[in-house]
């Protein structure tokens, strides 16, 4: 049992979260939101993701993005990268930092990518050879690992089997996502539990999307599982494209502020976090989905 | 540590969600709507508050309500009483089980009634030996366990003095409610379990409101401590006064959603309880709180 008292949250909001908006917000304010992002005290935060523009338009300007954005030591800006040439685009830019993903549902990945669990890793294999040769860390994702929109059940085992892999294959972190938000808490703990028995726990993360409303005690119950890095989107931006009028990402500010209730340290400053989680729904058009920012907003 | 898999909802959606809305439904709706809800397998259903209608003009019908309901065999339909008129007034049409109510925090009632919780306490009395006499069963309400809008922090052991007075005089059950949705849920935890020293954890109840997110995740801390008896309101209505904008009661959906991913049951059907959830909302004209009905009734 971890008994850490310190949690890293890896902010996933400048791109897991803006991929899902429908508002396109301009470069200069994703630069100007991971600008303030990173002066909360974050560690952690994604920034944009080279895919192609053809598929995900919200990330057409990834480039323009992390050039613009200010590279605060002692802060990491991963980005995601599909395969080789968003790996390229993005070295060409300076990144130090990807994330590759693959899910734990072969429905999913064969109706997402047309490619088997095993040809998704193949594909982002030379990413993995080239990260490991130019000193670039690299972060994995699993997606649906309690849950598919196509499969339904997904069996613990490919996950755990996925999970392995990435972390042999040279991942640092692997992150694991109940992407459709259908997991419940003792579902996450056992699918954790699990994956542990693999993956060094402390090379584990879990990101949950609070489409059921159950993200903050799924956290729960992976941390009293001993896992302390958990991604969270700032205004708990993004949405659930396999579940639509879905809310996205758990917000930041809530997981900050059950934390700091739990009594775990995160470094980041929750007013700070609040009053960047409001600018951002106003950049959005939308009201936040962060109880606590609702709350402390509140006239 | 208890580990009956059987959890007991206290659907307070009528009455302390009704109470905290700005739209005032008809008579008929509510009839409607507590019908509805005794179709869904609840077991227990607040139904209406015998309080004065300057105070709480949503409330004004409660005779009507209560008496338009049909008493479904096996369902207890509580109704709120703040003293010995609203007592007479609920017994006048039958009632047969009153809920009454005080606050762990002296601050909070001084503010809301003028008293002390001691006085407060006496207030309410009479109401307490009536019931007894008449054998009706008294449900009793400790709000402000987990913090005050005026106070702030509440002292535990004013929780466990309440509570335990309220046990001692008769009530059956003892609701600790989170009337501001600020608790975090080792604080919960910790709370419950200095409680439980002192009152059997079988008369215990849960009441969470979900102003900071927290609802969820405070009671499966909770279940893990013990606790079987959870309140929630459906489609999560209801408000916080002291924060405006911010949402109100936990929604019945989404604790029925991750009781039942527990293994636990209720022996309501979350179907109905989603259709209920939704006409509901529609008849409030807002969106529903419930996370799980946004995501069940999304296109």
């Amino acid at each position: 049992m971890n008994t850490s008292n310190h949690v890293r949250i890896v902010e996933v909001g400048a791109r897991d979260g803006l991929q899902n908006e429908k508002t396109l917000l301009p470069t200069d304010v994703k630069i100007a939101l991971i600008d303030r992002l990173s002066g909360t005290g974050l560690k952690s935060i994604e920034a944009t993701s080279f895919v192609s523009p053809k598929w995900v338009p919200q990330m057409a300007d990834a480039a323009e993005v992390y050039q613009g954005i200010r590279k605060v030591p002692g802060v990491s800006f991963p980005v995601l990268v599909p395969n080789e040439q968003g790996y390229e685009r993005a070295r060409a830019v300076g990144v130090t930092e990807v994330a590759v993903f693959t899910a734990a549902s072969e429905a999913f990945n064969r109706k997402n990518i047309n490619a088997s669990i095993d040809e998704s890793i193949e594909r982002f294999m030379p990413v993995l050879d080239r990260a490991k040769a130019d000193g670039v860390k690299v972060r994995g994702y699993v997606s649906t690992v309690l849950g598919c929109p196509y499969q339904g059940e997904v069996p613990v085992s490919d996950v755990v089997r996925v999970a392995r892999r990435l972390h042999e294959l040279g991942c640092y972190e692997v992150s694991l996502g109940d992407t459709i938000g259908v997991g419940t808490p003792a579902k996450a703990r056992a699918m954790l539990h699990a994956v542990a028995q693999e993956v060094p726990m402390a090379a584990l993360a879990v990101h949950f999307h609070d489409t059921y409303g159950q993200a903050l005690a799924n956290i729960l119950a992976c941390l009293e599982e001993g896992v302390r890095v958990v991604d969270s989107a700032v205004s708990g931006t993004g949405g659930c494209p396999y579940a639509k009028g879905a809310t996205g990402n758990v917000a930041s500010e809530d997981v900050v502020y059950m934390l700091q209730g739990l009594g775990l340290h995160t470094g980041i400053d929750l007013d700070i976090l609040i009053a960047t989680g409001a600018w951002l729904a106003g950049q959005l058009h939308k009201e936040t989905a962060s109880r606590v920012t609702r709350a402390r907003t509140a006239a």
